[in-house]
């Protein structure tokens, strides 16, 4: 979105007032509500129709593996995904109960209470609570900038691993065989690999049956329909409609051919009926201490997933998601499944991706997708009974599978190896040690590549480009060098971290010419000098001061020269040894020599 | 040390062969020992009684509170420090048996075996064995320079806080009371107070005494020397043995006036003799994996404290410690502790200031210690026996309380408040959680400092200065600007951390100058774009494209051009929209708005 940045895309007239631009940063809705384009609904339907008929099983099996009663996962999708279309920063984001946030849940509750039990329930609602407190406050707060740690390798990577392990998660419901859920990606081949003899033909023929469709609706169909002359504003209805047609179909092929029963098929069967009431989690002091670490767990991980998501999404349609504003929105989000009697939830990856397929242009999916749970709950439970689950299955492999992209991972490999390794480490990662450990490494490895380059910067030697006043790098250019004066540009701000290193390279290359009677640090690249730097000068200076060589700085940028003076380093190198260029400089130490001029003290 | 810089003492004529740098390199004793200057031999003779002096109690004292029998402390104070003084870096540093090792070894060994069995003290020497492999392959992977994570107020804090810690530990035995050991100083301070009820007068007066004069002989005696007419070359010898002076004078008053059975004072008393003999520690596979967490601690905190103080005080000479050949010697020396029945060694705080202020100049101090602990374990035992503890109290604390300096916090905070933060964090840490979570704390803080500052660059809007070609911040100087052009220079490389925040601030200060038609982007301070700065630049390029403005960079460094043309981002952006200088940028520029000009492609 672009409301944080008012009246860019026409910079000529900006037509949004201040007003305007608070209201839709901090209730982004009032953006895509007040200019809500008509040519968006068909997308906004399309996409909040198929969301609901994904949402209402996903939320049933999530909240079973959470170790709940299914209604509260079906409760966890209709005032939540309200609140968060209302709040939330990302268009197209699918909130509801996920996978992983489950599976965290059960991990936190089972040593509290026993799994199904009214206080288990309770300790789920309280955990939701919590996360929407953390989320908020750190929206709040504006920690959102903390996201901005994950490089794009690590988001791509990150997208790209989670998706193979929701695809391979589906492919027991395609196959028809039952294995027990897991988080490890190695653990799930080998639990498929030992129960291929469980494989149900007809659960797998439809299940192919659904894939081979909605890939046809993917690739082919759009062109297909306009070859056959249909009007281009049903084209894209019908070919994102196609996970609809598939649930029909196969539900009616079940239904008809009976291959529930006489089969074997498994399909999604009866759910209970009814509306969620307010709630409130009356948890003891002790078990509101005991739900923290989890919760805080979820709150960082589900915001990770979702803002990986939001952020991957939005930038295909070069879209901006404001971090602390989601934080806000899934917190909000969170509280509002508290109080419904739900628990946590957060942006799903293959929902949003449906979402975003499917057409969705604006939190207004969203609101759709809430109406019809309340309208499903309430009313149509029934017809979904013989849905088959490999259908599902499908749908979700088929959205996923897209997010699985090794193009970036390419296109590193050829601009930048460093980034190139994080995206493989940030990958392996998550396939092998699991989401949540398998970020952080990438992000790990990322902060360690940049600082390792910070460690190890560009130096170059410098000469005068002939008939100018611009010195350039002497190994890339034809330039005029001074045997007397060495004239050296560092390409990185001086830290701790390479002090010691530029502190040796440039005593080595004073040593290395006997002839050099100035060292000349030129500091266009350097945009500050930290205290360890600063100390490894002094002993530079002292060091050089010794052998005979005097020091000289030039292109001192204004806000590092405002704290060399306050520590009146100006007066220990010497107001005439800063010059404001590297022509002056080069200028003053050519004539005999150098002596001291009247030179000014170089500002910036 | 500088003879990682050949020849840099004199560039106009290096004597040093290759050959001989290697050497020094390699093994440092040749460094110091073929170029060894006679006015160094009372510094380091004095030096090496004075710690030998030092040492025989407290390795015995350690050995105890590591669970272990006196010798072991004594054992593993002669060949390790002979080793280290033949191959560690620094040139000061006093190497035994030092109190948080100790520590960590008994806290290591407690749950292994019983303390004070021979299995206990196998288990000592297999610590030892392991420290001196971790530390060494450490060092042969030159993985050394990890230590430049430490930045100057990390290691100023660091020294500060833990000297503090050593010179309370101290005050016991100068009060005469008994107390446990303890890691935590506010647990120290607790206890100090509960037993200040047995508080010995005697003991108190002795250890006073003791510091009254040592901190004359500090401070005072040395201008009183000279001031009596007594020559120069007797005026060091004679201020810096005021130890053993101490030592000698209290040593007499608790043998002459029976204060050791009159009043209590707490003595050295009867210390068991004998040269170690050459052992392996002979363990079970079990066993030699249980250790090593243990080893891997100690070899982390033993080099990180060695490698604090050695560089510390080998800045106060402007000398340098190379890391790697340092973790080779402290490597070496424990693999010699575990060969000779000892126990893990490092550089020590209190004996290696001891040692620098008592005018050590190169290993032969260790030498000269190493052989007279020799002598003492053999020969001299009985004399220390009315020692009075208080007196080596005293003479440590008056030793690390010159550690204790808050002038570069001072300095720190006029210079960059960020690194004032740093040491305060890491000062803080240290005291109240532990040294090496302290430690660690003050690293993480830091880099994310760094991190922080990285991710918030100083951007400029430049402009002409007056009749020349250079362009400068336009707010800090009188500079000529075109309305119809932006040119901004960032002072930062294009990375992750930083992407988002660059292209919000381009948009906005686009946004708010409806005349601008060429945004130029200044690259002199850029060292590389990441790949999510990529993705962030053409992002920026497409939203200011659709606001009707060009996007053009100049002073794109070599290194960064490379890779841009590696991936056909010139292409993308135009080979005419990249310029050699702000200047042909500027001037190409003004002339009617601009036209595509056959300006050549900009390298660096």
């Amino acid at each position: 979105m672009t409301q944080g940045i008012p009246g860019v895309q026409d910079p000529h007239s900006p037509s949004t007032s201040p007003q305007v631009g608070i209201l839709q940063r901090y209730l982004p809705f009032t953006d895509w509500s007040w200019h809500y384009s008509p040519g968006n609904l068909p997308g906004d339907v399309i996409a909040g129709v198929i969301v609901a008929i994904m949402l209402v099983p996903q939320s049933m099996a999530y909240a079973l593996l959470a170790g709940l009663p299914p209604q509260t996962g079906l409760y966890a999708s209709l005032l939540p995904l309200i609140v968060y279309a209302l709040l939330g920063s990302s268009r197209v984001l699918a909130v509801g109960p996920v996978a992983m946030v489950s599976l965290l849940v059960a991990a936190g509750l089972e040593p509290l209470a026993e799994p199904g039990s009214p206080e288990y329930g309770q300790l789920a609602v309280g955990i939701a609570l919590w996360v929407g407190l953390i989320q908020a406050g750190m929206g709040v707060l504006r920690l959102g900038f903390l996201v901005n740690f994950l490089s794009h390798s690590v988001i791509s990577a990150f997208t790209s691993a989670a998706a193979l392990i929701i695809a391979f998660s589906q492919v027991k419901h395609l196959l028809g065989v039952r294995i027990p859920n897991t988080e490890s990606f190695l653990v799930l081949l080998r639990e498929l690999w030992q129960s291929r003899g469980g494989l149900n033909g007809v659960t797998l023929g439809l299940g192919l049956l659904g894939i081979a469709l909605l890939l046809y609706a993917q690739q082919k169909l759009p062109a297909q329909l306009r070859r056959w002359g249909i009007p281009q504003v049903w084209v894209l209805p019908l070919s994102k409609g196609a996970p609809l047609g598939v649930v029909i179909l196969t539900t009616l092929l079940v239904w008809g051919l009976d291959l529930s029963q006489g089969s074997g098929v498994a399909v999604v069967g009866a759910i209970p009926a009814g509306l969620p009431s307010l709630t409130f989690p009356w948890l003891n002091l002790e078990q509101w201490g005991s739900l923290l670490p989890t919760a805080l767990a979820i709150s960082l991980v589900g915001f990770t997933e979702s803002y990986a998501v939001g952020q991957s999404l939005a930038s295909k349609k070069r879209q901006k998601v404001d971090p602390d504003q989601d934080l806000i929105g899934l917190g909000a989000a969170n509280l509002a499944a508290a109080l419904t009697g739900g628990y946590p939830v957060t942006g799903g990856i293959s929902r949003s991706v449906v979402n975003f397929q499917a057409g969705a242009n604006s939190g207004l999916a969203s609101l759709i997708t809430a109406g019809l749970i309340a309208l499903t709950v309430l009313f149509l439970m029934p017809l979904f009974f013989f849905l088959p689950q490999t259908t599902l299955a499908a749908i979700i492999l088929v959205a996923v599978l897209g997010l699985v992209d090794f193009r970036p991972l390419l296109h590193s490999w050829h601009y930048d190896r460093g980034d190139a390794g994080v995206w493989l480490v940030t990958f392996a990662s998550v396939l092998s040690v699991g989401i949540e450990p398998g970020i952080g490494l990438g992000v790990i490895t990322s902060i360690g590549l940049f600082l390792w380059r910070s460690s190890r910067p560009h130096i170059a030697i410098v000469g005068q480009v002939p008939g100018t006043e611009h010195y350039r790098n002497m190994l890339r250019h034809e330039v005029i060098t001074d045997p007397q004066v060495l004239a050296i540009r560092v390409d990185e701000s001086l830290f701790f971290a390479n002090a010691a290193y530029l502190e040796e390279h440039l005593l080595k290359q004073v040593a290395e010419r006997p002839e050099v009677q100035h060292l000349l640090l030129i500091c266009s690249a350097v945009n500050f000098i930290d205290g360890s730097a600063l100390e490894s000068l002094l002993r530079l200076m002292e060091k050089l001061w010794q052998a005979g060589v005097q020091f000289h700085m030039a292109e001192v940028k204004g806000p590092v020269m405002d704290r060399l003076k306050a520590i009146h380093f100006v007066e220990k190198i010497g107001a005439d040894h800063i010059f404001l260029s590297t022509h002056q400089a080069m200028q003053a130490l050519k004539v005999q020599g150098w002596k001291a001029s009247a030179n000014f003290t170089g500002r910036e």
